[in-house]
């Protein structure tokens, strides 16, 4: 059966369920906004691990472990588990797929890895091939900082344009809607995959890393101007569309680029947020946002799960916004590629 | 429709078609035996580019092009295109999606990517999701030795365990049997992914860098173990079952493992061989064999369809091997995890 619905979007068919979520974020993000939100709120971000590296690693094997539980499951009851990280190899992912022993396809796609590790699970889920999937993502500023830019004991200055890499990991449960178990049909309100669009890579010339927000907002652009043609729908069939990790001035190109591509400004601030602006607060000090895979994995795992759930948001689109930045390319004079993936959710 | 056959295999309901490969080589490469079977040859590893990582990249997309070629599709025509390389952040893999424009998954399993990439497409176009999907992956020499171990311009001594990372790109067109064009129909067999198993991480607590061979084969075991059993198929099933990268070293340990785990040795020797025993000669200095994304991509999209197209391998099962080896976790005392993915194809 076909599920195209255009060039780059498909619809499942089965609409595959999320049974299960959960959360682990650092210091900095538990005390922003969405703290209530975070199923485990670190103390230290080390979390009692020897390096950062570890420590991240240890935070998506804890989210994944309170999403299976959430979705009354066992490891040993999950088919298959999909995540990525930004260190380099996947070094998160790959220790906790060691450490479960859940079969396990490692993805990449920067900040985007959330959308796409759900996509590919409830692609997966719904074209037969698992009864339930793992998805995750995880980043963590030590260890961004200290691969992307510069060592944390620098203590370097930091543009206003520069954003603060959450040390955060989200995880979720998909399962098939033929094979829940009564535990998970308990849940207030099923949120399920809808459909997703898989982005193209864009690439806008950027090539300055403190600017990752003007970097990713052209893909971002459209991925979204192209679900929307695809589908058929306008703005404001979301209750909520929300980028990954824009930040505060990519949110505000967002709405430029959108608005000058035809769309109402009033609509686009109603129906428009971006996850690197939800996760803290201005007052934080993270000058234009929050970025990372953590970003979008834990303010979608934690806080819009949690508001879909309760029926406060019907219909999502979760668009994790990711930067192709290699650890080299900027060396080689490259420019930084910016991706987008988006999946729509709802709730019955 | 479960389409699953036990924990980790799954088969495919409409055996999606490989219509087109692609293949480009580096010079030691094309010296080997298997150089008749590939599309390009280069004389200079370097590719006309100024550095290594932009060489291997174009290599990728001169052998995906040439899938497509084969495949008689423009670019255009491809729904999605999934790949991985071994460069930090997918380097190669990102930029010739930011060249093609195609919709992009990004996949990381380190040397067992090109299985993963086949998998995935396999999965994408049997759900429905994509009618053509493009697979691929690739490895440098170059790039390889610069980033895992030590400038080539060192001129470092190799112990005898240690691999060549071969200077390789493969790449195939996956497209649904029902959307087949008139020339893709003419191809003399058609070849279809039938079933698959997804790896699971092993770590055998292997540390040595270059003894690559011994900490993945662990992983080739229990992968093979479990495909065969929960297929219920044995080992004569397949005209051939070959890993991606083993090497000479890990070819004979998963041989003495598996005639350990009670199967025939002289059955194991006829139906089982390793790409990186067959890409290079011995007397190629390449000390175990080759290694790399681009060892198992360049023999299956090379040599091993082309013997499936003629009918001298009807049931292949290709076993790319990935060692889940960072660029930081062995500096902070951890182990090389080994991952490997199955995927059977069959002539008709």
């Amino acid at each position: 059966m076909n599920k195209k619905i255009g060039k780059q979007t498909f619809f499942f068919q089965e609409k595959p369920v999320i049974t299960g979520r959960g959360t682990v974020v650092g210091q900095k993000e538990g005390e922003g906004p969405l703290n209530k939100y975070f199923d485990i709120l670190l103390k230290d971000d080390m979390y009692g691990e020897k390096t950062w590296e570890k420590a991240e690693s240890k935070m998506l094997k804890e989210a994944m472990f309170k999403a299976m539980s959430r979705a009354d499951l066992d490891k040993e009851e999950v088919d298959v588990m999909l995540c990525g990280d930004l260190i380099n190899q996947l070094m998160s992912s790959s220790f906790v797929a060691r450490d479960t022993h859940i079969p396990y396809l490692g993805l990449y796609g920067a900040c985007s890895t959330m959308t796409e590790s759900l996509i590919v699970g409830s692609m997966l889920v719904d074209g037969g091939f698992a009864n339930h999937a793992l998805a995750g993502a995880s980043s963590h500023f030590c260890t961004a900082e200290r691969q992307f830019r510069t060592p944390v004991e620098h203590g370097n200055q930091r543009p206003p344009s520069a954003q603060w890499t959450a040390t955060a990991a989200g995880a979720v449960v998909i399962s098939s809607a033929d094979n829940l178990k009564e535990g998970q049909k308990r849940k207030p309100k099923m949120v399920r995959a809808e459909s997703a669009t898989i982005g193209k890579v864009i690439d806008a010339g950027i090539k300055d890393a403190n600017q990752m927000g003007a970097a990713m907002t052209p893909s971002a652009v459209d991925t979204l101007l192209n679900h929307l043609e695809e589908t058929k729908r306008t703005i404001e069939y979301y209750d909520l569309i929300v980028t990954g990790d824009l930040g505060f001035i990519g949110k505000d190109i967002m709405i430029d680029l959108l608005t000058g591509a035809g769309l109402n400004k009033k609509l686009i601030k109603k129906h428009y947020d971006d996850c690197g602006t939800m996760l803290f607060t201005k007052g934080q000090d993270v000058h234009s946002g929050g970025s990372g895979c953590g970003c979008s994995a834990s303010v979608f795992c934690g806080y819009l799960l949690k508001q879909m759930e309760s029926g406060k948001i019907k219909r999502l689109l979760l668009m994790s916004t990711g930067a192709l930045l290699s650890t080299t390319s900027p060396f080689q004079g490259e420019s930084i590629p910016g991706i987008t993936h988006a999946i729509s959710l709802e709730v019955e």
